[in-house]
């Protein structure tokens, strides 16, 4: 099955502005895609990168600078199985791949947090993705409209994508090597609050 | 197994106060309650309610006002095995249920956002649990420290408990029909934003 991640090589992560300045948030987009790609190979999966510009990573990149959609379209196009991971999963383990990977259906999505779809497994050929809205409701319409019951694979790991502060903690307690060395050295931290833990900054440079 | 629900019937969901009243607060987490229960339920578990006070709920009630790390450890020290089921798990399902009764392993936690620990099955007669802080970082060293490596069940759903305005949309998205008709009754429904959709309210009691 082809596997593929992609990735916005030119201005990711954007809503992590407060706490990270741009070049911060694209090295942190590296780790969590290391992070990413490590889980992919030790599960046995051959990923390959769809990205919007040349990225320098160590993995057969296909450069597409057309809307996300647009891009995953194209791959879906060209005919089943695909497998479509996001880049930024940073809680994605070999484990949580392999449930994918395996999981039985002709349409299987991984929720986002926040209605977007973290993965999926397109196993039907005329599957097609729009990952604009709520993508996950979109995305069991879509396929409902082919016939095909979509079957959810309910991973916390994978669900779990990396967009704002509030989801630092999860990378700090539970992420993947690259991404969370990358935030320790840093300074980030959890701490403990009222509720929740938060993802502190202890080397002055904020938040 | 003993299956433990804590509930605090007393002012639950403070954090939930720029969207629900105090009354509404308590509604709605009766609504949850009411989700976990009935998808322990389906998947073959006898819950147990342990609450601050009494709850109008149709379900074995032990009332124990001390904070909630005595009251579940005087549970455990019982004698195992034990699991134990926060209340506000709303998008729990019978299948993610049957994971964690069925997971092996003599201490098992399920993370909840932001450190905390949403579930957990005890089959060793000396775990303790500590809920205050980051508690699934201390619930790994408690079994650790008992030669038990702690394992970890990856479920979205369990992992996914309502605290916040954020998290109302994972309910409306995928929520038990309880607390999904609740909010949707009171006028909330998700709306597309920028990144990730928000839940908003649409009756004009706010936000």
């Amino acid at each position: 099955m082809r596997v593929v991640v992609p990735f916005d090589g030119g201005r990711p992560k954007t809503r992590l502005a407060p706490d990270l300045d741009p070049g911060e948030r694209r090295e942190f987009a590296h780790a969590m895609l290391r992070d990413v790609l490590s889980a992919l190979r030790a599960a046995g999966a051959a990923p390959e990168l769809l990205a919007t510009a040349p990225v320098d990573v160590d993995v057969p990149t296909t450069v597409d600078d057309r809307p996300l959609s647009e891009a995953v379209n194209a791959v879906l196009e060209a005919g089943p199985p695909v497998a479509v991971v996001m880049a930024d999963l940073p809680l994605a383990t070999p484990a949580a791949i392999e449930r994918l990977l395996s999981a039985d259906g002709e349409v299987v999505l991984v929720p986002g947090r926040g209605g977007g779809t973290n993965a999926l497994v397109a196993r039907h050929p005329d599957f097609r993705v729009d990952y604009h809205g709520v993508s996950v409701r979109d995305h069991r319409e879509i396929a409902r409209d082919l016939g095909v019951e979509p079957r959810t694979l309910d991973s916390y790991r994978l669900s779990t994508d990396v967009d704002e502060r509030g989801d630092l903690p999860e990378v700090l307690l539970h992420g993947g090597e690259y991404s969370r060395r990358w935030l320790h050295d840093r300074g980030f931290r959890v701490e403990s609050a009222e509720g929740r833990v938060r993802a502190v900054r202890g080397d002055g440079n904020g938040p």
